[in-house]
């Protein structure tokens, strides 16, 4: 334990010369371990086959197994995503603000890491690769507890990384990989040299490390994202939009669970949104008044409602407005991401004015929530709370500010009292 | 208790129309609050006048009275602040992103209010106004419980502001007054209601609010506030400054308590600065070299470069570098507010970046920390933490963001596999 914070301790230290290393030792460092990564993929190929084999014989269930296998494709993607993040402007010392309080008196908001990141996530090796990359971007130490059915390829994956970047300025101590519980429990008592958590998993995890950390903690908790059919909707558009959201991916936060029907097109739509999932094999819990339209559906509970299925599996109810659409995402959702499908401006802006969600969608699928997509470069994580960041979380979010003024002598004293100076304030950007 | 959780949640509601409430609406309720505190200032005066003689004789210390104390003075300051919040541009709703992620297909990220915050400060009631405005400027609902002296005060002064909204579209219950212990342990308790809470107060009492809550608080604690007088400082400035920085006002957060010296000028300049301060009647505890040059002055021991005096007494030590101040600063310092004083570029550089603080100084005296000389209207405090908000928190602190994405229908699987069309992310901001 006392080794453990010895760690930690080395990656706050090399953090802060990370934190001031050039744009360019940064981007090479990601294509380093880009090459890295692609001239040892048959070591790590056969690493992970290793996890998969020993997951495989501990009974973990197939969703979990694809989870874990780091493919080809994966790599490609990972190492893609690595030089498009080498790509993407530097995240530190940009200028947020900047003001003139005086001539020459000049205050000025700029972007610095925050520090070191703890990260802990589900047994997915490209997403350690995808983390890691965002932190060296964004200058920040980082401390990765990767689900555990990983351990052998992530283990492997830190060394590579590890080793791409130690003849930087900032040596290979900006990342630490820890595993076992134990290790979290330390991970968690680390103020000091740890900044920032960012727990990935159930709301029950997210909230165990809330309350057992004095450390601040970005969660990345459930998604129980819903779909408000309009009355104005274009019907066609709709059911495509709607299949997508639930059948795309249905492991996925941002995958819709709830659909919500305006009461007056239920008789043309539901028949068509049930023969539209029920082909893909989507188990449907639907209200009451929808079973008439909805054959082969199951009576849906109020459960239903608050329910991440996570699987092709949803629940369906009518609704009068989109007020009431409205109101019923506030009460059952969970703030992560909430779409209306309408051809009505007014019921768009009131949807996206008063659901109090991370990210609210006009038109298209809650599949969409996601860095990559968003042009973000990748993400540590989907905030569903309101402070720093909220939705996904790439570069900006791993950022902090620190407010710059720079003068020539000036005193309060100077500007106080009914004869003091007055400030101009005169924005400069 | 009950009773209150009810209350609490009126706030919210109230909140919800808030939020949607124009920028010429919350002008002109900021302005009609200051109209209304100045026709009742006579009523305002006398109850204050109570609160003082009651802390009088409840023997509260001279300074605290002279925070108590709602003066004519004060009160002008306030109404003008009032109406300089109302001139600032609305926070609502602002576009902080804005990317095209394929043709007419936009997302952007746009502020909204967050919510309710509950608000714990001392016993001034000019705070009191401030904070109201603002919560009300941001669109926020406000629940503030100040300290137990102001208590009349403060309840008169809630009463006048929610009398000057009631006519308005989000009605008066926007702000709340509580007062009790027991009213705050329900506060802290009031997830769902509040969104954020802000305590002002010492570490101890901010760590007990961490503590004590699920809800996602700002803590406004210590300033162990430094300034580092460089080698190469133009030292009559250099005094200049730090006289200004311990005692312009000695009991805020912002004031200078440590002043590093490079050990090169330390025969020149600490003679010269020992007799600025000690003619002001400060209390010098410097470090066994610097005695020589500081008569009358305490030998330091390490605890004084850990305390915040907020009185006129410092702490004095010199350094070989500024390396070395800067090493000083992180081990001692509370993140809140250090400066340089120098005439060499390149050690400010190595200061602004290396010292990690929210706010980071150069050749002006700390105590310019403030949301109203930084030119944010006001503060609610001033953050010493990395994330959401930092330094002084004005009304971009009491924001958050939604991710609005708009399209026509689109789904991911169009995106995605080998023949998925690419996201083409032109920024349109």
């Amino acid at each position: 334990m006392e080794e453990l914070f010895k760690s930690f301790d080395k990656v706050h230290k090399a953090a802060t010369v990370l934190a001031k290393s050039s744009d360019s030792e940064r981007q090479q460092a990601l294509r380093s371990i880009a090459e890295a990564l692609n001239s040892k993929k048959d070591e790590i190929f056969a690493v992970n086959r290793q996890d998969v084999e020993n997951a495989r014989k501990a009974g973990i269930p197939g969703a979990i197994l694809h989870r874990l296998e780091f493919s080809q494709e994966k790599l490609r993607s990972v190492s893609g995503g690595l030089c498009e993040l080498a790509l993407l402007k530097d995240p530190i010392g940009r200028t947020r603000e900047k003001r003139e309080l005086d001539p020459g008196f000049i205050l000025e908001k700029r972007t610095f890491p925050i520090g070191v990141i703890g990260m802990i996530f589900e047994a997915r090796p490209d997403a350690l690769v995808q983390i890691a990359g965002l932190a060296l971007r964004s200058g920040n130490g980082i401390i990765l507890k990767g689900g555990k059915e990983a351990t052998l390829t992530n283990r492997f994956l830190v060394e590579i990384i590890k080793k791409a970047t130690e003849n930087c300025s900032f040596g290979s101590d900006w990342i630490l990989g820890i595993e076992s519980h134990e290790d979290v429990n330390c991970l968690l008592k680390a103020e000091g040299s740890v900044d920032l958590l960012i727990p990935r998993g159930s709301n029950a995890f997210v909230r165990y490390v809330m309350d057992n950390t004095r450390i601040p903690v970005i969660g990345h908790a459930d998604g129980i994202c819903a779909t408000f059919i309009d009355e104005s909707a274009d019907q066609a558009l709709a059911v495509k939009v709607c299949v997508d959201a639930k059948i795309q991916y249905p492991a996925a936060c941002n995958a819709t669970e709830t659909f919500l029907v305006h009461e007056k097109i239920a008789p043309s739509f539901l028949p068509v949104l049930n023969k539209a999932l029920t082909e893909k094999g989507v188990v449907i819990h639907a209200a009451e008044d929808c079973l008439p339209y909805m054959p082969g559906a199951v009576k849906a509970t109020d459960k239903d409602f608050h329910t991440e299925y996570l699987d092709l599996e949803c629940a369906v109810k009518t609704v009068s407005s989109v007020q009431e659409a409205v109101e019923h995402i506030q009460s059952h959702g969970s703030h992560h991401t909430d779409a209306i499908i309408t051809r009505d401006k007014a019921n768009a802006d009131v949807f996206v004015s008063d659901v109090d969600s991370a990210d609210v969608f006009v038109n298209c699928s809650t599949r969409f929530a996601d860095g990559f997509r968003f042009g973000l470069g990748a993400e540590v994580g989907i905030a569903t709370s309101k402070l720093h960041a909220r939705g996904p979380v790439g570069l900006d979010g791993l950022m902090t500010t620190k407010w710059i003024l720079t003068g020539n002598g000036e005193t309060v004293a100077e500007y106080s009292g009914p004869d003091g100076k007055p400030f101009h304030h005169k924005e400069l950007v």
